[in-house]
């Protein structure tokens, strides 16, 4: 079951091949909203519009096959375009619609196309949100959402799965995203609806809250996208929560999605989750060896090179004890034990390697004592051939 | 001809396969000399030894096929030990000696072969220094090495030329390196020797500005090594010369060693020089756009894809003008337009195209009013199969 009183709608009006690519969200009742943006100095019209109206969204209107970013003038009329169509789709004013693109960067929308798409979308509006998407996506293998019902907060429910009935509020997150994904957004598109009723001025917090240690902590290649945004709008339908289980329950649906995405990063055949323990800057840290070519490569090639990933946590900026003696690295859902107490560890190689052809790798740098505020864990993929191939014959 | 005074050795004591693996290279007579060294945290013990005595060196010991580093106080008493070794091959103090390690992280060094190995190298030391130039070599293709007299500073040889007779001082460097390459140092290593008589106080300079221009312009994929480090030895045989003509000399042998090193990136098969003008950080921008994985494997794919090169810069932290009004990109020799006023430039991406498929292709991006002093130049290769191919298979 979806989250009581929003509709969705996904159709092909062909600005790509194959699947839909005009996606549309709206909730019956008024909401509160929230929006995260990317932080890329050269980003598309649709961040500047929609961030104008973040916090009065009740619809949201999505294409893919064009980010319309880099477009000019013509751009920014488009964005603004799209938003009165939508506006006209679903009845409500313009100022209550979100704009969204993904897809090449610096051609203009075909916007006859556009204005079709977004005209059918209005009229096929309906509880399954499968449509809506699969608008979304661009280079993404596979589609990618989160439930979790405030009943049980902590338990997220994804592909695969099944959702149970919820007596009480809801919170789905959809999303897309597989290149150009870094921290501070991505080529990355979160959307994330729930009938919980929430106080308007708790909504941005929350989304940001949850952004920070989801969405943020997501790095594909270091690439941060000039289209990101997450949008969370919240219409109350399902009554009243604490605050403490909303943030909960978006935090897992976050997180879920966040990783989702790493594991369909481009060209991956695995998510690695990264975690730095024991330093004033673990997030830092993790980041810098997450993005590591050569520690991406390894994990492809399944190779226990610590090497690699210390020489990465070295050059992050960050200081620590060039001794060794308290840091410690771990490979593997096992925990093999790579270098502790000043050197290598004993291990066998062979197994580690059959440990890393896992789909779901752990790389663990302890750099001291472990305390939780000196953690961080940073999501991410491996770095193959599929990545090349994908990003050097997609032509614009 | 080398610079007079200086002899060099190479030989192979099976550290690694088929090539030399310990190089030496002695002054005649006394030196003044400098170092640059990687900053990063994680470093080998070879990298505190030679620092030590950066100032005061007249002869360096290298070994390749193992980077004796991480290897605790066993490492580094072998590194000490290096040194030892070559103070009797040669006759210097070991307070004299330079000691350099390359190769994969974490192993103890085979001390016998080294000793047998540096041994062996004090008794054939002589005027050619390929052998020298072999042994510093790990997953590099190709030899690197820089010449230029100070008759005619400017004018450096290379590879495939043929070096003309020099009646004045001559400054050579030979480096090595591929991956793990990034600003700040790199798994590279740079020796240069000069038979020019320089001022002790004037080396350390001298070097360190020749770098900042150079070899920490150059990034192969980001990954900061634990091993860098560049040497500058001159021993004054060839007499005087002016402080312009030297730094002239060692910034030109320099420059071409970075892209020597560039252009044998792993897995690379072209060269890329991404300038950035008109910021108040152009360096930071050229780094970002020359380290992105969607830049570099759409320069693989000979794709003119100025908005990955637009998204990089806009994420590098420092801010510009988001109308682009006055924003411009060139790509290629010819320096075909793809953006500029604001917009998309119409050319033909077939043309273009064309023109990536060359070994040498230059990036270019305009912000502003070209102004020398916010210019920067970064070094660095395209990302291809052969990159994924060299690190997933390369195994400690």
């Amino acid at each position: 079951m979806i989250p009581r009183g929003f509709r969705f709608a996904g159709v092909r009006c062909a600005l790509k091949n194959k699947r839909n690519d005009i996606g549309l969200i709206v909730s019956d009742h008024p909401t509160v909203s929230a929006g995260v943006f990317t932080k890329n100095v050269v980003h598309a019209a649709c961040v500047d519009v929609t961030r104008a109206n973040a916090n009065n969204l009740r619809a949201v209107v999505v294409n893919s096959g064009n980010a319309n970013c880099c477009t000019g003038e013509q751009g920014e009329r488009d964005a603004r375009r799209m938003a009165d169509l939508a506006s006209q789709a679903v009845g409500l004013p313009a100022s209550e619609i979100g704009v969204a693109s993904t897809g090449v960067i610096g051609q203009l929308l075909d916007m006859a196309k556009v204005e079709k798409g977004i005209h059918e979308a209005g009229t096929v509006l309906g509880e399954d949100f499968r449509p809506f998407m699969e608008a979304i996506l661009t280079t993404d293998l596979v589609e990618k959402w989160a439930w979790a019902s405030l009943d049980d907060p902590a338990r997220v429910y994804g592909p695969g799965e099944t959702v149970p009935a919820s007596k009480g509020p809801i919170v789905l997150g959809v999303a897309k995203g597989s290149g150009m994904i870094a921290p501070n957004m991505a080529t990355m598109l979160g959307f994330i609806v729930s009938d919980a009723a929430i106080e308007s001025h708790e909504a941005q917090s929350a989304l940001s809250d949850a952004v920070a240690t989801s969405f943020n902590c997501l790095t594909v290649d270091g690439d941060t996208s000039t289209n990101d945004m997450v949008l969370l709008l919240a219409n109350g339908a399902a009554g009243a929560v604490t605050p403490g289980a909303f943030q909960q329950a978006l935090d897992a649906v976050s997180t879920s999605l966040a990783k989702q995405i790493a594991r369909d990063g481009e060209g991956a055949t695995k998510l690695i989750e990264v975690t730095v323990t024991g330093s004033a800057d673990p997030k830092r840290i993790a980041k810098t060896i997450a993005e590591s070519p050569l520690v991406k490569t390894a994990m492809f090639g399944c190779d226990p090179n610590w090497g690699r990933i210390m020489a990465a946590a070295g050059r992050a900026g960050v200081e620590f004890d060039p001794s060794f003696a308290k840091l410690t690295v771990r490979v593997g859902s096992d925990s093999f034990v790579l270098f502790e107490a000043g050197g290598p560890a004993v291990f066998e190689p062979a197994r580690v390697s059959a440990a890393l052809k896992s789909d779901h790798v752990r790389l663990i740098l302890e750099l001291g004592p472990d305390e939780p505020k000196d953690s961080a864990t940073i999501y991410t993929c491996d770095f193959g051939y599929g990545y090349v191939r994908i990003n050097a014959e997609y032509h614009t």
